[in-house]
Order: structure tokens, then C-alpha cells, then sequence
């Protein structure tokens, strides 16, 4: 990204059209060679080429950042009663005042921006000023100093500024001193920023009003929204449509040279190139958007082509299994009744015309389903609203007797109406087919002990190995939590109750699935991993010495053993 | 959704405000009571409520599609030359033309709309209002017909568009006659079309200019980006800045009652209900849009809240394998060198943004790194830059010696760079581990019959074993493509050369894995599967008559042997 933003820059550096401003003078002496632009990501990392650690003054890119303080202040209808949202079609210093009352056209315009620094909340210019100056600072991720010389520049030549504020404090709509409201104004206008500051001030505008390098929450989600839509119908004065029909993002130019611009959920941008066009917009400022947003497809029209359905698996529990090991008693019920669990696996980022589309695939759901395993762990963004219409469809297979499971511990919460949420999908499809299983008296209660004549291994075994077996293999209690097969030499469990959880290796081991009475788990190779109690847990274990013995006086009965054991979990 | 639509009806029969239009006297006649919301999904769907199935004429529901029509036919260049872009913060029929040349400020008004019909390709004006009925009928989905009776009222009474093209005719922005450009664009004013119709419109600007019903390619993606931008900038007249803040949805309105609105990617929205507000936006319309906005989230430049990270898994072969059955040797290899084939599994939405950030993260492969597998089964959309940005890496990472291998069938040729493209992850990951094995010369040639002896069943085996199992199992030959232990009573393959494919159960069973030489398969349980010889493959086969003779006659050796079996795989 680095290198891609090095090469635009030093591909724009013969661009050397356009003039200095010179309604300020001191802005007047900047070199004019100056180029930096800088892109700052929503994770946090910043980009940059050239001179974009050189500060300049913000100016106009100061407008949007100081409307969000105003909007969070006071909330939108309050602000919007004293400034308008209309593009004014003029430049940035036109008179655009709603004739009769005084209000300026938007906040972008010198009018409409000195109005909304009066509106910004404090006890007098300095601590308004020093709120303003706060909010900027936080925007940009660090305190952002005064330039001293540029504001006396300003506060000396900014008579047409005087003249507006003027016409706004005689039409009653502004309603602080004159001197008062410019005196914070231009103080804005001079802080420093460099296009690096710039790009980060504007990712936490793409961030919802988070910056992405500090976390602070600048301003709410709903502000930031509101700042991008007025930068994108009045941000760039009065080549406001064209710079959206062309370029296609949100952004705010300057007059010092600077950019401003936003793709909203991707990135910020800063751009510093003090030669300006006619319209007061940076020359380089305003190419090198236009080529950023084509080479890399930011226009926020873009139609980024067909997505991949949201529903990446469905089926039900007569093909879609859980990974427990379940004796034949069960497999045979899941297999003939499966069919009242249905799976549906989500994936992608999920607003409404995803959730409307699930929508459509759980009304469809069969007459005959009693539960629903919901697999959001593919899912990479659930937006609130699809989260709320998901949750409103639980609700209703709730009142059509499905109930809904949900797993991945990190969605929790975001559908209260699942009626149980589990660590993960394959617990949630356990629970099901447990519940299923009892629905139809094939489940064991956990206390239970399955006879030894009942457990799967039996059938597979001939008189002579039933009854050696039975002799040869002691039986063995496990508290919950307890590791099995934990003694050197024992080699194999055949449950008879409670279940055993097979994890990975290492410590935290991601768990592989679970073994239940009837089936029997054999102790892990050399690659590690572990079996552990879930339950308080019995069965017979097979030691090495046992076996041994048994190769030795009864190779036949091991014969068998060890064959249905390798068919375990293979069916 | 459906529902939604009819509760947000029926929650705003009881609006009653405003008025009819009456400057087409014609308008002043319809029902004012008629109310109808429609919405169509990309996927072809159209919900609607109220009277959606109404016709009402487009009047100035017409003007984006035109332009559309208009961009195709000449491009944005020829166009903006002639109609500019900006918004004029003016009413529907302003006066609003650039002095000096009279350009219009932009095609939504109805001089810029006038001059844009103008300039639709068509030998005079009966082609030219075919071209455009058929454009407007093909973002439908179904021919329009023309309302006689509104058009004979629009000709009689539309003085002031007379006055506005005389204007442009005279300035030299119209260059053709004033009535034949008039007759056109009265026409494309008086074609019929419902709420549903509108919806469906919509939906085809949202879904990149195709038809989302018939899969029509209406107009290029560009033309939709472009005419969306300035739906935006210049939809909603001169409250279009408003509009943008408040609602936040491209968007259209018309003077007969009817408003077009657009949630790019997702859905588009119809709406029609006569009375008018001041500004001549439907009351209703206007309120239903505010509603579906909020409730459902719609607003541009909302912020959905974090996405999950674009890399989903990560990791190398010392940890990460393929479903191969191998036999020790090569695992060994594997495990030791396997730091020298990562894995990056992608999942969600890739665009900018996300692309930017995976490149970072394949910047920074460890130096021994020789294999890339790039996994993007969960790859929801990849945005074509970036695949673009990807594909850029992925012939970086081969100029610095990684091979990058990427699975999925159906994203085959996105990543032209990619060295070779599989199938499926899982056989991608195999490719990269064999060619890890010969380089350390641990694989087998596909010619090379491992002898009985370095088979990894030998090594479980004691003495008596071996003897008595290399003669009792027959040596089996499969050509590629047949399939394994095909005959009654074979039970167990174990394979000396080729590969045996692993596939669930159906005709088109998924391949669920592989086992090389050194490695045994079973006969597969009741649930079904099959066992397919990928590579000519051979190797010796137990069947249910030696068992029998081995369970008589050396039980241990059965023992010993399938103990074994229950162990692989399982390590």
C-alpha cells in the first residue's frame, strides 16, 4: 500500500498547475512544491508518501469535524434549525443566507461554519475554543497545535468572514458577538495538522466516530453518519456534484491545500498540496483522489458484483451430524427421525437484504422441524438490524414449536430469542440430537449405566469373547473434569456412561467432538491431545497388561475388539 | 418483509397532508387515497403492500433512467459537457442555466432532464421515445405503455418546460428543435408503471445496471454508479442535502406521486402515493422513505459496527494438514518441515480495505516459507481490486521463491498469478505437501510400488505376522478411476502405490479425503461412501475368507493387524 501511494505521489509531482490562496497572506509563503498523502486504515495502520508529516493549517477541513462537535452538543434537529443541509451551489465564501431568517445554506460554507462553531457548547470563546480544539485532537489521535502566525494573518485580512457574520448576527441567526464567534473560528482554521493527522481524523469518521488508533469514541456512530452526508452533498463547494459523481466519496478540501476524504467502513485519506484550482480545492489534492478512487474501486457507488449466498450449508441431522460418537441405538434414531433438525449455516457480512433472505429460506422451513441449529461462525459481520430481524424470526419459529440453537460464544447474546446458546455449533447440534434422542426414549439420562451386554462392542463380539471381555476389563469411574485413560498402559474406553470430550493438543485444545455410552475412545497418539470427563463418566478399561494377556490366551477375542474399534466412528 | 411493508402502510394511511399536483391538470384527477410501497430484492424477489400494482405515470421518475440511457449511449464525458452535475438548490422546474452557455445544472431538473432526452441516440423523435420506452421497459422487466390522456394534458399545459427549452435553444445548449425534444420528454413523462415496476427499476441501478428478474444488462456498472451519485447529489430537487442527511438513499421523485429509492448492493424501493409536499415530493413517500431507512439501516453511510477478521484461519503443515492418510515417513517430513507451507484461510467481503490488510499479513511469511495456500471457500465477494491487490501479492511472494496455491473451483481465475489452482482447498494442501515430501525426497513416485516391507502396517506386526499376511493378502491392481474393494467380502485395502480418493455417500459424493502407500482404507460402513483409485494404485487386499482363515488359524496376527488400523489417521 506503502509503495502504491509512493508511486501516485511521485507520479502527481509534475503536476505543478494551480495557485497559492492569497486571501491570507501568511498562506501566501508555504512552498508551493509541498506534496503528502497519507491513508489511514480502520485497524489502525497508517500509510503515507512524501511530505505528509508536513503540518499546514486545517482551514476549511477544520467545518465537518467542528459540525459533529455541534451535532453530538446539541443533536441534529437542534442544529439543522439554525443550519441548513442544502448544497448552496456557490463558492466557499458566498453569501448563501435563507432570505428573511439568515440561516446559511450548510455548515461547509464559511457562513454556515462560523454559525456552527457558535454553536458548539462552552462558557465563553476560550473554553469553546479549547472544546473545539479537544475534539479535533481527538479526532486526529493527538493535541494539535496553534498556528500563531497564520491566525494573526487570518484574524488581520478575514473582513469578507466579518462581513457574513455580520449579516447573520443582523438577521438574528447568529446569536454571539461577531468578534466572539470569529475569534474561535479563526483559531480553528489555523491548527495544524499534517496529512497523516488528516487521514486518521478522517478514518474515525469512516470508523463511526471511533479512532481507530486510540479506540476513543470521538463522537457517537449516528454523528459521523450525518457529518459524511452533508461532506458528500456540500464538501467540495461548489464542484459538490461533480467531485461525487466522479470520485465518489465524502471529503472536504481547504484552502491551505489540504483533503479531507472518507470511504466509509474502509479507510481515511489526507492530502496536502497547497497549489490550488479555481474552485479553492488542492490540484494534486483533488487528481490524486480521483485516481485513488478509481485505481482502487472507493467510488461508494461501486457495485462490487454478486456476493456468495448467505446460506453456505443447510440440511438436517439425518446427513449434517454432530461429531459425537453415538452407539447404534441412536445413529439408527437420528438417522430415521434426523429429519426434525435442520441446520443452516451463515456466512458473510449480513445486512438487511441477507437477513431478508434467510428470512425467506426459514419459512420454509418442513412442518415436521422441532429445531434449528443457527451457525453464525462463518458469519464476519451480523449488522444490528439483521441481528434484530433474525432474532424476530426465532421468536417465530418459537411460537411454531422450533426451537432455535445458536453456537460461537462470540455471537452471544445477539439473538436473545434462541432458546440456548452453546460455545460452539457442534454443541448446539449435540444438544439437539440429545433432545431428539430423548423425544423418542433412545437417550440415556446421565446417571444411567449401560449394561455391558448393551454397550455397542457386545454385538460385534462372539460367546467366548463376551465373557472374557467382561472378566479381562476392569471398570473405571471419571469425575467431570477428570482426564481418562490417564494411567500409563491403558490403551482403551469403552463408555458405558456420562460422555468424553476429544480435544487437540496443547493446552487449550480445540475440542474434536465427544464419545457417548456404547462407543469407546482409544488413548491419543503421539501428536497429543486429550480425552476428558464432561460428565461424571464410567466404562471398562483395556489395559496393555489385559491385553497382552489376552494376545496371549485369547488372540481371537482382541481380534475382534480391535476390528469393530476401527470401524468406530467410520460408519 | 412483506408484512413490514403492509405495517409501515397501514401505519401511514392516517397521513393526509398535502396536495395533488395540478400543473398537469390531468394529475389533480387520481385517487389521493392511493397508497403502495414495493421493494425488490437483488435475488428477483418483489415485495409490496397498498396499491403497488397501480400504474401511475414516471413523470420525473423518468429523468435518472434517461440519463442512463443517455451515459451509455455518448459516455459521462460527452454528457457532463452538455448537463452538468450540480445540485441547484432550486425547485423541479428552476431556471437553472449555466450563464453564458446555457447548461443546465443537471439533468434532475427539468432543463437538464429536457436537454438529456435530447441527447438519447434515435433518428428523430418517434426512435428516440422508442429507444427510451424500451430502456425504461427493460429496467422494469415488462413493456410500459403510454397514458394518452395525462400526455395530451402535459402538451397542453407544459408552457413553462416550452419556455425552458426555448431558453437552452437559444443560449445553443439544445440543438435540436424545441417541440421534438418537448414531444419526447413528455412522453417518457406520461409512461405507466406501478410501485412494483418502480421497485424493480431501482433494484436494476442497485444491482450494477442488470436486471435483477429478467438478467438483463439494462446499462454497464459504471452508467448505474454514475446515475446513482447523482440521485444522491441531486435527487430530491432542492431538498436533495436534507434528504442525503436524513434518509441517506439515492433517490428520485415525481410529480404524479411517485418516488424512486435505492439501496446500492442491496434492494430497490417504489413508492406512490399522490399528494405532494411543498417541495412537490409525495407526503407519504417521503415518510415511508424515512421509516425504511431507519428501521432497516439503510442510510449510506451507515456504520455496521466491526467486521471479523478477513484471515479466519492461519498456519503451516507442522500444524495444519490436509485429510491424506500418510504413512510415517512422510509424516515425519511434514512434521518437521512443515513450516515451509502456511495457509491463510479468507472469509467475508473482501474489498479495499480488507485486501490491504491480508497483504500485510502475507508480507510477513517467515523466510523458509515455499508454499502459499490461499483458502477462499469463505470469500462471501471478492471486490475486484481486490483480487486485483491479491493477485499483485501473489506474483510478489513468486518473485521471492512461494508458490501460491489457491482451491475453489468457482473462484478459478481470479488470482491469475496463482501457480497452480485445485479443486478444492483440501487438494490443494496435498499438492503442497507432496511437493515438500520430494523435495526432501520423502514421496513416492506415482510408478513406485512400496515394497510389503517399508508398508507401515509391517511395523505393527511381529515376525509370525509378516509371514503369515504376506502370503495370505492377494496383491489388488486398480486403474484410475475404478472403484476400491468393489467385490463382496473384501474388507480392507492396504495400499502399496497410487492414491485412493475418499467420498461420502451419493452419486456425487464429497471427497472427504485421500490415503497413499503405507497407509490402509476399510470397506465403507452402511451409511455408504466409496473408495475411487485416483492414480493407477495397487495394494494388497484383506477379504472376508482370509479373515476367517486368519481369526481360525492366527488370531494374533488379526489382532496385531487390526489394532493397527484403529490407530491411523487417529495420530
Amino acid at each position: 500500500m506503502s509503495a502504491a501511494l509512493r508511486e501516485l505521489h511521485d507520479s502527481l509531482l509534475s503536476e505543478e498547475g494551480g495557485t497559492l490562496a492569497t486571501y491570507i497572506p501568511e498562506l501566501a509563503r508555504v512552498d508551493p512544491a509541498l506534496f503528502g498523502l497519507a491513508l489511514a486504515t480502520l485497524d489502525g495502520r497508517v500509510h503515507a508518501a512524501g511530505d505528509a508529516d508536513v503540518p499546514f493549517t486545517l482551514q476549511s477541513i477544520s467545518k465537518p469535524f467542528v459540525y459533529a462537535r455541534a451535532l453530538a452538543d446539541l443533536g441534529l434537529e437542534a442544529v439543522l434549525s439554525r443550519v441548513g443541509a442544502e448544497p448552496s451551489g456557490e463558492a466557499f465564501n458566498a453569501i448563501s443566507l435563507e432570505p428573511g431568517t439568515g440561516r446559511p445554506s450548510n455548515p461547509m460554507v464559511n457562513a454556515g461554519a462560523i454559525l456552527t462553531t457558535s454553536l458548539v457548547s462552552g462558557d465563553g470563546p476560550a473554553a469553546r475554543f479549547e472544546r473545539i480544539r479537544d475534539t479535533l485532537s481527538a479526532f486526529a489521535g493527538r493535541r494539535l497545535e496553534l498556528d500563531e502566525a497564520v491566525l494573526a494573518s487570518e484574524l488581520e485580512t478575514g473582513d469578507r468572514n466579518r462581513a457574513l457574520a455580520y449579516l447573520m448576527r443582523n438577521a438574528g441567526a447568529l446569536r454571539c458577538e461577531v468578534d466572539e464567534a470569529l475569534d474561535v473560528y479563526f483559531r480553528q482554521c489555523a491548527l495544524l495538522a499534517t496529512a497523516e493527522d488528516v487521514a486518521v481524523m478522517a478514518a474515525t469518521l469512516a470508523n463511526g466516530g471511533v479512532n481507530p488508533r486510540t479506540k476513543e469514541a470521538v463522537v457517537p456512530g449516528p454523528v459521523a453518519e450525518h457529518v459524511l452526508a452533508l461532506m458528500a452533498s456540500c464538501g467540495m463547494y461548489d464542484g459538490a456534484g461533480e467531485w461525487l459523481l466522479r470520485v465518489g466519496l465524502p471529503a472536504k478540501s481547504g484552502v491551505s491545500g489540504g483533503i479531507v476524504a472518507v470511504s466509509p467502513g474502509q479507510f481515511g485519506i489526507g492530502l496536502f498540496s497547497p497549489r490550488l484550482d479555481v474552485r479553492g480545492n488542492s490540484v494534486r489534492g483533488v487528481a490524486a483522489s480521483r485516481v485513488l478512487a478509481e485505481r482502487f474501486q472507493l467510488h461508494l457507488m461501486h457495485y462490487p458484483g454478486r456476493t456468495a449466498p448467505v446460506i453456505a450449508r443447510s440440511g438436517d441431522a439425518r446427513t449434517l451430524r454432530s461429531r459425537r460418537l453415538r452407539r447404534r441405538a441412536e445413529r439408527d434414531v437420528l438417522h430415521q427421525h434426523g429429519g426434525a433438525i435442520h441446520l443452516r449455516a451463515l456466512q458473510g457480512d449480513i445486512e438487511f437484504a441477507a437477513a431478508e433472505s434467510v428470512l425467506q429460506s426459514l419459512g420454509a422451513l418442513p412442518g415436521k422441524a422441532r429445531w434449528l441449529v443457527l451457525e453464525l461462525e462463518g458469519v464476519t459481520r451480523l449488522h444490528p438490524i439483521a441481528a434484530r430481524m433474525l432474532d424476530a424470526a426465532v421468536a417465530e419459529l418459537g411460537g411454531r414449536g422450533i426451537a432455535v440453537v445458536t453456537g460461537d460464544v462470540h455471537r452471544r447474546g445477539l439473538l436473545p430469542h434462541a432458546s440456548v446458546e452453546h460455545a460452539s455449533v457442534e454443541e448446539a447440534q449435540e444438544e439437539c440430537e440429545d433432545a431428539l434422542l430423548a423425544r423418542h426414549g433412545a437417550l440415556l439420562s446421565p446417571d444411567t449405566v449401560l449394561a455391558w451386554e448393551a454397550h455397542d462392542a457386545w454385538a460385534a463380539l462372539d460367546e467366548e469373547a463376551r465373557a472374557a471381555l467382561a472378566a479381562a476389563l476392569p471398570v473405571r469411574a471419571y469425575g467431570r473434569g477428570e482426564r481418562v485413560l490417564a494411567q500409563d498402559g491403558e490403551e482403551l474406553f469403552l463408555v458405558l456412561s456420562g460422555r468424553v470430550g476429544l480435544y487437540g493438543p496443547g493446552v487449550r485444545g480445540r475440542r474434536l467432538g465427544s464419545a457417548g455410552p456404547g462407543t469407546a475412545v482409544q488413548r491419543p497418539g503421539q501428536a497429543g491431545g486429550g480425552l476428558v470427563a464432561e460428565l461424571s463418566t464410567s466404562g471398562r478399561v483395556l489395559g496393555a497388561a489385559q491385553q497382552e494377556r489376552l494376545e496371549r490366551e485369547r488372540p481371537r477375542v482382541l481380534a475382534r475388539l480391535w476390528k469393530w474399534l476401527a470401524g468406530v466412528g467410520r460408519e
